[in-house]
């Protein structure tokens, strides 16, 4: 399955195996991996129990290049993750006073004196390098062995994403060697993984199936291209490829290496010196809390309106009494004098008006659960789309903010082409 | 580790080895399987290899009792889950004209025609049980082998809930026999775990620490509390566990068996009558969006304003100019302000107001990022707390949405005590 070099994720934490959590580490690891050529072929969730976790360890080890843990490196008992590579590898593990100096150095800059109990987190496996903690307290372990690299970090998100760019991406660039993969992702709005496939189908032969990755989440599609070699010419190859998606896909495409379609469509307005505001009824903030989710948001979203009662839609988004009564609050004049009022409200350059039934409940035979429709005023006037989506709430939600974001990143190209 | 009966959940899909996708079918598996006894002691994610799933499932159902796979059940070449489960169990597997029969009906309620790639979805593994697809198309399997049972779901997820509870839950149940689990879980809102931890700490001994999990997440802790035995006494031991914990947790105590803090709290301003409408800055619609990602969500929230500009905050809020100008938009002041237009703004009887820097960049030496200032208006007037947060953007203003909305729920039992 995977030719080139493998690597694997081992999350360990019970917590992790209940009904809340899930280990989401693991996505920024498989991108750090991915950059130096490591495909990620397994992932795994085990609980605090040293044999399970060792086991796990001598067994991934066994068949990938590079295996990395999250978790079980903290003061407690529970934290055995030290214990089970000791036990897996085979080798000794003991307190070193120079790390213990670390830890309670890490305390104290917190104002806080080391407690006994975290002199566990100064055990070190024999042949192991230390990672210091610049986020936290908890160090991490990197280890050599047959040829492989076993790297155990935090568990808490921002301790591991420093540790995994400052100790691990150095170490990975080293062993990924010539392997190295170069990658870029175009994000494409509104449009159907199928009919993707469909437009790009052609070019398989040309840049080879396995160098291309379709993936879709409720009305976002991403398209990664992807090419071993030299850094030079896999960005050339990586152009070439890209032109030639490019053709297919046409307005499609949204941007290229973006985290997301509302970072696409926010630098893009940033980039035209433009504002945005939305008033939102079934989506319910959902728009606002993505965009605003990107850091620096506020240089182009000057804000949002839930307006999830008819009050609202009237006194604070502008929407006409009659046509709430005449229409209805789910209904195409409703959304377009959404989009405007978010205009007039914010005194911004572009608007988005979102008003449906997410369901589960709420829909009739003219209005069924899953009709959404969505408006978008800007320089060249208000237009207006629907669509009846099936799947949950949460899924009527995200294919709505993203379909009606995605129709300003269409109208704004337009203006554009025309202006 | 686990004493009771096993399970483990198998994730089959490399677009789930990627850096955006994550295997979230785990954590409704999780609970449907705990309630009937199976404690998930592991999780896998795997690619679309018909041998590497294979090799995982033969693995798996060698240590566990329960084993449900998702996805891969699709009609293209990538879906090999079927064929992993023939090859890991040595069984045959055939084209079933009766299941063919009922996929191209699935295909025809939808208006469409059965393409032919899709008789793949009408291959059996011999001996396996049918599960049709309500919400969908591809069937499930279920097999019974030497005392385990291994599952197979769709992996969308509605599909796969709808299976779940449908076809494989009652399964559970006969099979978890006398070894059925209760739980109870207490959400606390505006704690830390290790705050939690402490304070129950002296009813371990009582209940039994393998009965009591602690699941903390941005200012919302869970209190998972759980007993085996007959359903009669189960209930009666899991109310005497809930007293004895209440004792100790007091007003922490956010709801019983509730899916989120916005649940909790929506319920409680429900069933006192009340309405509630925010006012969000740093948060940017996020507290708005959890609200309303709850069902019914309409009869209690009016709506929002995410006033992400001074402007919005004095239009739309009614912050009084000289607030901003005297305190900052960051501020006790402006945070009071905000609270109380939301109110006015939306004619409900509380408002939130929330205001602060999330980072990653924004903050002075006074005003450092992570500071967050919030208040909450009600019947009895304004009240306000601040706090400077650790973690990254998202930590901050997940915690900043929790701890906002868990003052309301505070301020609302404190009225009600005096009222």
């Amino acid at each position: 399955m995977a030719n080139g070099r493998t690597a694997a994720c081992l999350a360990v934490g019970s917590e992790l195996l209940g009904e809340v959590r899930l280990d989401s580490n693991s996505l920024a690891i498989t991108r750090a991996l991915g950059r130096h050529g490591f495909q990620v072929v397994e992932k795994r969730v085990v609980g605090d129990d040293e044999q399970t976790v060792a086991a796990a360890i001598a067994e991934l080890l066994g068949r990938v290049d590079v295996l990395i843990l999250t978790g079980g490196l903290g003061p407690t008992a529970d934290d055995i993750t030290r214990d089970a590579i000791a036990r897996a590898l085979g080798r000794r593990i003991d307190v070193d006073p120079q790390v213990e100096g670390w830890v309670r150095a890490a305390y104290e800059a917190r104002g806080r004196a080391m407690p006994e109990v975290s002199r566990r987190m100064a055990q070190v496996v024999h042949g192991a390098r230390i990672l210091p903690n610049r986020k936290g307290v908890a160090p991490g372990l990197l280890i050599s062995t047959r040829d492989r690299l076993l790297v155990a970090l935090p568990g808490v998100p921002w301790e591991m994403a420093e540790m995994l760019e400052r100790e691990v991406e150095p170490e990975l660039a080293l062993r990924g060697g010539g392997a190295r993969r170069f990658s870029r992702t175009l994000l494409l709005g509104g449009v159907y993984e199928s009919a993707v496939e469909e437009q790009v189908r052609g070019l398989y032969d040309r840049f080879g199936r396995e160098n291309v990755t379709i993936l879709a989440s409720c009305g976002v599609v991403r398209l990664v291209l992807s090419t071993g070699g030299e850094p030079a010419s896999a960005q050339r190859r990586l152009t070439e490829m890209e032109t030639a998606f490019r053709e297919q896909l046409g307005a499609d495409v949204a941007g290229v290496d973006v985290s997301s379609l509302e970072q696409a469509v926010l630098a893009e307005l940033e980039s035209a010196g433009m504002t945005l505001a939305v008033a939102e009824s079934c989506t319910g903030g959902l728009l606002s809390a993505r965009l605003t989710d990107v850091p620096g948001a506020s240089a182009v979203f000057r804000g949002g309106v839930v307006s999830y009662s008819n009050q609202a839609k009237e006194d604070l988004v502008g929407v006409p009494h009659d046509v709430l009564i005449e229409h209805g609050a789910v209904s195409e004049p409703t959304a377009r004098a959404m989009a405007a009022g978010a205009c007039s409200a914010f005194t911004s350059d572009w608007g988005v008006g979102i008003t449906g039934i997410a369901g589960p409940s709420g829909g009739t035979a003219d209005k069924p659960v899953g009709l959404v429709h969505w408006a978008v005023a800007g320089p060249a006037g208000v237009v207006a789309d629907h669509r009846v989506f099936g799947g949950d709430r949460a899924s009527v939600r995200l294919w709505s903010a993203h379909l009606a974001l995605d129709l300003v990143r269409r109208q704004l190209a337009l203006g554009r082409r025309h202006g």
